[in-house]
């Protein structure tokens, strides 16, 4: 059984509230530190490891800096992003900039950066040289295609927009290499919130494979392996956790079969986790504003989808308990819903409960990655604000919520009479 | 066959392009002005007919301007919406607010602009009363529940959030009667994006019954009947029209045997729809970035799904032409791909598309709701401009894009240096 525990008391909680009215998302550094920790744990064997922090998990400068302080980096995909690596004082090799349909202005600023740029495409090689030019490093993304038989975790592969195929991953590295690049990457990734360490193993397994390969055919260093992000995380109290330390270990004996054997004794490990390091460290805390019986129970929040897009984009569970009533037997079932105007919008469907009142703070776990970073405006809905349970205990504002200025900030100038 | 065909010559949008980078959604008045016109016109046999645009699938002011000069109102369901319509200079009854787990805010602001208001429970009733005061007019909106047997386009009403039971209809209006409230009006919505009239017609059937039988057993007048929007375009050029004229003609049948037939005669009748007046008339303008082959061929635009949720979010079909190759045979393969660092940032999956060059100018069709108005900022994307091209052909800015500032915006004063 995975525990499920708000780090707040009920009258912490509420001290909070007085200052920070709900909805907000909170996030508890320990938690972060303590993943980042423990990752980095089960890799130290490797003669460098580095985690990527995926920006687009948890977009918030000082969730960054805690990265920072932990010897992680960032993993960045837009301009904005590698701008908010920036302002973190996360830069150079500590940010890997992956690509994709990127225009040119992103590989621009990366390049600046001195990021270590992960190409998506045989293409984008001329198309970065045009732009910004030839970096000392390169890193092609590796996409596996058919060989890998696709399951729930990994999708399928060769429906994935990302990445190179085999034999361009040979061509692309010859090219960079008859170019005069002399420092390289290889980056895959192919796991999505997988709970399966196996499944991790065996497609890290063809990467390192094809690093050696790369390397032993056309005499290339390999400096480091990125097997991306994709480490899952127990939404479900009945879920069991990720095995990170056995992934290590695992891991080790490929690394020591595979490539130590071709040589490559020296290539860094890289993860790019977004969801593992601060997925649990997140609650987003709403209170009860309606209450309604009609064929079903409905308890209606004060957050919506545009905090937190999971449950309703993608039925996604999120565990849920009322501040205060921790120890109440679940008794009232419910679907818990937000105020958007779009019948999706429910964060549990038939949840059983302790039974709710109007101004209950229901606690929904797990919405530190891919949360509020996700959300969106539709029906007029404001995204709410962030703070920070830092260590010490305190708690602060990290982010503040959007005003309705915000949702009419592209219209000033435009709104004015037409007709 | 649905003809779909863009408004502008490939030199009449290189011209738009030299002052509005892609990408763009544009959106056409005259195509909006005809919808309201002909659904008007279909209804023109009701005592009064009004169509109150759904805000939230395009909520821009100017097009609300280009609504309210045709007639036509606005239904809103958050406090954006409300100010977004106020400033439209659409007010009073012109106004449906809708509720559905509504903070007292948007109620006390509903209540202040004289809207009418449309109650989605019975426990509203007291919640209204103590935060904003009783209205002159109220509404109630009703889920048929199980008596409806759900299908692809209705969904499953008994799991809807929306509306009350059969029986709390009677209990609220009964109540509201007591209360001294004389004006009352009656609201359904049960259909979502439809090409079926007989299920529309089916439903409104059901929704007439109980106004009849609220007015005969309660003895109230029903002032009007807004049965929703629901009314869904053909995104597939194979797909037929939905043919609003015959449902005109079936719910005037309907309306003369069952509403006229108990007295109530002077009944008005509303819609709300949204899709069926502006998705028709916006196109999303991109441009082709990158071309990549590997397992499958990716065409790679300037746009993502920030711009455009439907592909992505529901797998759902928006047609796809090039700017100056509409003669030319579709015959390349492709998927159309956004730069969004997510796999189903895709705008097209295996669509035939004439050949495909860089720099081509992709219009992607029926963007007009629920188009910008879903996008997110998920990965550092930032939302594109809105263009409208006026009567008279010129085209005008109602929307800029986002800059990397907005995208900052709720961290200023946040992003210092914690630790």
């Amino acid at each position: 059984m995975n525990k499920k525990e708000f780090p707040l008391t009920p009258m912490e909680l509420e001290n909070v509230i007085k200052k920070f009215p709900t909805p907000f998302h909170i996030y508890e550094e320990r938690k972060i530190r303590q993943n980042m920790r423990r990752l980095q744990k089960a890799f130290a064997w490797a003669p460098l490891f580095r985690e990527y922090f995926a920006v687009k998990a948890l977009p918030t400068p000082h969730i960054l800096q805690i990265i920072k302080a932990e010897g992680g980096g960032a993993d960045c995909s837009s301009l904005p992003e590698l701008i908010l690596a920036e302002q973190a004082g996360i830069c150079a090799d500590k940010i890997m900039f992956s690509s994709n349909d990127t225009p040119y202005q992103e590989y621009q600023k990366a390049f600046s950066l001195q990021a270590n740029i992960n190409l998506d495409d045989i293409s984008h090689i001329a198309y970065l040289e045009k732009y910004a030019g030839l970096p000392e490093l390169i890193c092609f993304r590796y996409n596996p295609g058919p060989s890998i038989k696709g399951n729930a975790f990994i999708g399928e592969p060769a429906e994935a927009k990302y990445g190179l195929t085999r034999d361009q991953m040979f061509e692309a590295y010859r090219i960079m290499r008859d170019k005069g690049v002399k420092r390289f990457g290889v980056h895959a990734m192919v796991l999505s919130n997988s709970l399966q360490v196996n499944t991790f193993v065996e497609i890290a397994e063809m990467v390192f494979s094809l690093a050696a390969e790369l390397h032993t055919k056309l005499h290339i260093p390999i400096e480091f392996i990125n097997l991306g992000g994709g480490i899952g995380i127990p939404y479900r109290p009945e879920e069991v956790e990720f095995d990170v330390e056995a992934l290590g270990r695992q891991l080790q004996e490929r690394y020591q079969s595979i490539l130590a054997s071709v040589g490559l004794t020296k290539t860094a490990i890289y993860l790019e986790s977004g969801r593992f390091i601060s997925g649990p460290a997140g609650y987003l805390v709403s209170t009860v504003l309606h209450k309604k019986e009609t064929y079903k129970n409905y308890v209606g929040l004060d957050a919506s989808m545009a905090d937190l897009m999971r449950p309703g984009m993608y039925k996604a569970y999120h565990h849920i308990t009322i501040s205060g009533k921790e120890a109440v037997k679940p008794s009232y079932l419910c679907d818990v819903t937000g105020s958007l105007c779009e019948n999706n919008d429910k964060f549990a469907i038939d949840r059983l409960l302790p039974p709710v009142d109007i101004g209950d703070r229901l606690i929904i776990y797990d919405t530190g990655a891919h949360g509020r970073s996700m959300g969106f405006n539709y029906n007029g809905k404001l995204r709410c604000a962030e703070l920070l349970l830092r260590e010490d205990g305190t708690v602060v504002q990290i982010r503040r919520a959007e005003t309705i200025d915000d949702y009419f900030a592209t219209l000033r100038g435009f709104s004015g009479s037409l007709l």
